[in-house]
């Protein structure tokens, strides 16, 4: 096979010479994964420095501000009021989908560029009123799809458009996670329709979507989906949705979501003389392998690389610091809700919504 | 975990007893399959023999007789006027698909009952018309769908409806072969619109179709989908299609086939509490894998079955010759017709089809 699959990613391929920095971030949001995972990548970043938190509570934000060792506590309130924006570059936006927007304004009226997390808001107007927002503010905006600085990702990427597996014909993917199985909590935000935009979709399901736009490195011209609504707990949300969508000269991907079914983690593409396989691509920091299949043989390597979120953060910081265009910008993110909009219309009414 | 992959198969779990027969029975079509892999699946079979055999030039009937040892040699003219009609018991038609239609009615006047390669017929129409023929002269009438009788697939679709998995969710299946890629002859009838009734779909698609109707044990109450024109040579048909079944209670397939990707495979089923994947499921006797998650815990199993030919002709003959219902039977494979006319007219049109 002329496909060799590396066990260890050993360099960020756009990595460049830094001049100036840290980024010093205000954080937003502290649930879970902000400070069991952001600060701690941040911590370990070669470019950014957390020296703010921001939480609904007072009490909270300074907890987590003492136990992380982070100079300045704020509430949203004291943030949208611009307190401390001395001690901060830019903001990490890592709240429910829906209250991105006012603290992506306030940031863009503050000058600070931001690291908004996936997906960019809880709808297509949204998120292009977070766009305008920091194009009219003149500051960065990334949304952070995780997956765009992966390293085995961007190897899949590469060699896919190397045409290692001749043409790429379809990307397929799956995110899925049984939440009621798992006996989480039913009154969490994601399934509250006003703070989630939608349900596993927006959750999980904007993985294998973003993930096949950046492999294939194209965005979809249609789609069409089904939708299979959650138990009364979901509110109206989708508990699955399979949807399809069709990019130029015929290519297609095909994806699913759900959380009502077994856990589901996957992302392969097809090309016309091979494929690679991707498992675990979507959870963060997981055990990952990668299977080719080439003429006849098949390579299955478990791959290693280092944190995703120390990526995440330095290839934020460089894209602030130097002149590197971040590619998973704001309208990058925008054109994702654009589809998640489509399937939720697909899904209601039966056709191929064009984009 | 509370599902123990087996190895192997070893019982036929429809087996029962039977009397009489031999099934002799009438080979129409005389390419690759019919002499390689099902002449020889009727020799070794329990309750079957070959007593005729069909081509369209008596040459090669002549031919294949003498080298099979089959008594008589027949020209498809010579089976329209009925001639050894006293020699054989059933027909097997393994021709063209739309030549599939005047052989079947052939058979039901001469009151023979019928196995007939999947796909029934070119379009729902005509599958329609084949039905009725052998409704109207009273034989049997089976589709030939491997996966019916196939150990394998038989203990998946068992363990499925047995909740082993929890409540199914959604199938997904692809098959794919790159037939340009392989040099195959471009002028050959499964790139023949009038002798094929479509591309991959007609030809490969219809097991990822079948076998999540067989295995979700329901039928599909509407589908949209992508289809995506060949080159030249394939005079309109498509040369991938991905395809969403829906069906009863938001269950979902997604599928898809191609003619002009990699090779393409597989075969899963997700429950609520489960998943089993078997790789390699569609081509005949390949060497197969059974994967089952469930509970963090994956069990991988090379599972060995015998000849699945022999399966399927057996399983035909102890319809015939006892009162076990066939349950890929001619309105089954009608059902298949009815969705890919679906399929293609959501390709067309862009819509979801209602079935």
């Amino acid at each position: 096979m002329d496909i060799d699959v590396p066990s260890s990613f050993d360099e960020r391929d756009w990595g460049r010479p830094v001049d100036g920095g840290p980024v010093r971030f205000a954080v937003l949001g502290l649930g879970w994964f902000a400070p069991d995972v952001a600060i701690p990548a941040i911590e370990e970043s070669d470019y950014c420095e957390t020296t703010v938190v921001v939480s609904g509570g007072r009490e909270k934000a300074e907890r987590v501000a003492e136990e992380k060792g982070v100079a300045h506590a704020l509430t949203y309130d004291d943030y949208a009021d611009g307190e401390a924006s001395d001690a901060y570059d830019a903001v990490y936006v890592c709240t429910p989908n829906a209250l991105h927007l006012p603290h992506v304004e306030t940031a863009a009226e503050l000058g600070k560029d931001v690291l908004c997390e996936k997906p960019l808001e809880a709808n297509g107007e949204r998120a292009r009123k977070c766009v305008e927002a920091c194009e009219a503010g003149g500051v960065e905006l990334m949304t952070a799809y995780r997956m765009h600085t992966t390293r085995s990702i961007r190897w899949v990427r590469d060699v896919v458009q190397d045409g290692a597996i001749g043409d790429p014909v379809h990307a397929r993917g799956a995110f899925s996670y049984n939440l009621i199985a798992a006996g989480e909590d039913m009154d969490q935000w994601r399934l509250n329709p006003d703070l989630a935009g939608g349900g596993p979709l927006m959750d999980l399901g904007v993985y294998p979507m973003n993930t096949s736009r950046f492999v294939l490195d194209a965005d979809p011209e249609a789609v069409h989906a089904t939708t299979v609504e959650g138990p009364p707990e979901f509110d109206g949300l989708e508990k699955y949705v399979a949807f399809t969508m069709e990019f130029p000269d015929g290519q297609v991907a095909e994806c699913d979501s759900g959380y009502e079914v077994a856990g589901d983690n996957y992302f392969e593409v097809g090309g016309t003389h091979g494929r690679i396989r991707v498992d675990v691509p979507f959870n963060v920091d997981a055990d990952r392998t990668i299977t080719v299949s080439k003429g006849g043989e098949e390579q299955v390597v478990e791959v290693e690389e280092p944190s995703e979120m120390v990526e995440e953060f330095d290839y934020f910081a460089t894209g602030v610091l130097t002149d590197m265009e971040i590619e998973p910008d704001g309208r990058h993110g925008y054109e994702d809700m654009r589809i998640a909009d489509a399937i939720y219309e697909s899904g209601e009414s039966g056709g191929r919504i064009e984009l």
